[in-house]
């Protein structure tokens, strides 16, 4: 591609001095925030894990070939037929007026009695972490996230200049005394504490979830310490064992913002997700939203309200469920049978992730080339730390392949793994690593 | 709506000590870019202006009614029954490639040849205006945009603390001269200038369009002066006497970036709008975009790229172009006919809007209730200026009224500046005027 054949015309010839291939002549025009804009070690796998000799447990697209395309077609038809002119048209900056209605519903699963008009409809529950992130953080502010955390999440606070401080987890989640260690800590440096960013429920990438108990003394610790909490819950319905684990925001109304999403228990395709947030928020939240989108599409929202009056949406919820949970039992099932002696991961009681950590010296990205070669993929710890942690560890999902392609998938990795311990054995440390061992400080099972 | 009864969780008490029956207990954690939001003055009309005996000239909302639905279903039932599963999952950050090639052969219409890649897909226009912002502006930065500038672009750049410094325009649009100016005087005073953002076909608010010449003359300028140009064109497509003007992209592939969108030549519903930017500004608007939103809805773009394969696109927007033609019409036609003398428009050739200001003395927004009272509504100037002026001056809607509507809403206008004058000839300016009279700059015609 000759895409810039005529230089009469190229921007500042003194920013073209650098080398290489592409030039950025607008490198010195950039906002500052653009500096921490860079493709995340998830993007750049995509081109290699889709490849189909590839088994992909890098990827967190849920599997959404068990919705019934005949309904969704004619529930789609009757819309446009009777409520099109709407649905084709600008809508509120809010959002659908029936759609956050319904939403209310949905969250009272959680235990969260909301009002509708404290909702605000967002492209997606990434965009209800982008407008949240831009109303509360100056660059430098100190957000709160768990150790390890959402790679999407960690990415819009890079770009907002925040200062991530990671909280250790264990098999239950977030530890309540690295989070008042945490609190402690900061505002000892003077710095100043937005909030506290969780995922409770089967945690993206972790798979771990807080038990009843931690939640209470999280939000006790919160209110004592007087930070927010920004509770992400895209996979609270997706539970193996039980129905969708009480919030936190069902306890505390004033100093809990909720995220919610219809992308893991319809379809993202749509980009339909949500806050919950109190009213002085909200109105901030519509503001923000309307100077980055003006309104969320409202076809989108109107597909989503329709299908959730037009079909029987729990029980497509409860199919998901058994689906995901079979291939939870595939993965761990694996693992269980194939892995090397010193390799610990977590045990997921819903959503998509298993955390998997190596022996003690092995690096999961160092590790990333050999894999693939064997045909295998995965998401390097590291891209779940804003610090540079994380590189003994790894995200594994099995929310896409079949139950037999999960355990191909394994099989494959545990020989690279074995194939590691081996070299480290003969060869040392250098043989296996990029870098000095910096080690994941959680969740460390043994 | 008794929303928060139980104070005991209250946030910071001290925060709460400020008067008023909404307390904003969060007041004090906003980060410093959110007290540049407020609500627009064009939204705090909605609410009035939708009152079915009012006739409102003040929505920017595109007549849609003439779209043809029954094609419009079968093809989006087409669409989930053969790629279903792929207009319901996630997709690319930087949009549909299929999309993005139409798009390409769409900006031909332009005398742009645009290489796909250089596309980005945005939520709406809006989102593209909102990525450009995020990757080019600190706070304090200056964006140059035209007297008056369209108010959604304002809102945005406030929201990145920007400095906006408006450009007198004229019937023919920006004035180049007046470029000339205010390029030397930011450059002088020290300041850093990022973009100047400008809207040359069918001006909103204006309702003006850049000649070639004059095309030709700003490109020179910025070319000279080092100014990169945001040129946003929406309504290109829509003109009444010619076909789509030769963008300035067209002649320029390194200093423009190019923004488009389907929500005025098919419907605004799917939030579907684009960027072509020169290929590294293009990699940082898709990371920005992924942090924004994951990824635009993969069902509103195939929905869009369906319908541009499988109706005659081109046909429909004709006729939204004759439609618009009428209406436009109607609207000088009652304002040639109704307006007392001293009051002054423009005469659009494309788009929504006319441009309106009062004989000298009157002020829009301190009218607006009056004129609401006579069941007639349209958005004050001063909406459409980040400094205080246009307060003279009004934008009136000619797109989704019916003919007959707009000649009413025009003698309605009519009959209240006639007594703002009267009023104002027989008590003085106090009697019509809330502020000292700051009057816009451009376009006053005579």
């Amino acid at each position: 591609m000759d895409q810039y054949p005529d230089t009469s015309r190229r921007i500042t010839d003194a920013a073209a001095t650098s080398t290489g291939d592409r030039l950025d002549a607008y490198v010195d025009r950039y906002a500052t925030r653009t500096h921490g804009m860079t493709a995340s070690e998830v993007r750049s796998l995509f081109s290699v894990a889709s490849r189909p000799e590839v088994v992909s447990l890098a990827g967190g697209m849920p599997n959404i070939s068990g919705l019934p395309m005949d309904v969704v077609g004619s529930l789609l038809t009757e819309l446009v037929d009777k409520r099109g002119l709407t649905a084709m048209q600008y809508g509120s900056g809010q959002g659908d007026a029936l759609l956050r209605e319904q939403i209310c519903e949905i969250m009272q699963t959680a235990g969260i009695h909301g009002h509708p008009d404290d909702v605000t409809v967002t492209v997606g529950s990434q965009q209800a972490l982008d407008l949240v992130t831009r109303i509360f953080i100056d660059p430098g502010d100190v957000i709160l996230a768990e150790a390890p955390s959402y790679v999407g999440a960690l990415s819009t606070f890079r770009s907002y200049q925040a200062d991530v401080v990671h909280i250790e987890m264990d098999d239950d989640g977030l530890v309540p005394d690295r989070l008042r260690e945490a609190i402690q800590s900061v505002t000892d440096s003077g710095r100043r504490i937005k909030f506290l960013y969780t995922i409770p429920n089967y945690h993206n990438p972790a798979g771990v979830t807080l038990p009843p108990e931690r939640r209470t003394e999280i939000l006790e610790i919160c209110q004592q310490a007087d930070v927010l909490i920004i509770e992400d819950d895209p996979y609270g319905l997706l539970g193996f064992d039980t129905d969708c684990p009480r919030a936190l925001r069902a306890d505390d109304d004033e100093r809990v913002i909720y995220l919610g999403s219809f992308s893991k228990t319809f379809a993202p395709g749509f980009r339909v997700g949500w806050t919950l947030a109190p009213h002085a928020v909200r109105e901030k939240l519509v503001l923000a939203a309307e100077s980055s989108v003006l309104c969320p599409p409202a076809f989108s929202q109107m597909a989503v309200s329709q299908y959730l009056v037009g079909h029987d949406w729990r029980g497509q919820v409860k199919a998901f469920r058994e689906m995901y949970r079979e291939r939870r039992d595939a993965m761990l099932e694996a693992l269980d049978d194939l892995m090397p002696e010193g390799t610990h991961w977590t045990r997921p009681t819903g959503g998509f992730y298993v955390w998997l950590t190596l022996p003690s010296g092995l690096d999961a990205k160092a590790m990333l080339p050999r894999a693939v070669t064997n045909r295998v993929a995965y998401v390097p710890g590291t891209a779940f730390y804003a610090d540079g942690f994380g590189s003994r560890s790894m995200r594994l999902s099995y929310c896409y392949p079949t139950p037999e392609r999960i355990r191909e998938g394994i099989r494959r990795l545990a020989q690279v793994v074995e194939q590691e311990m081996e070299l480290r054995a003969a060869f040392g440390a250098s043989a296996t690593s990029q870098r000095p061992g910096l080690d994941a400080p959680a969740p460390n099972q043994s």
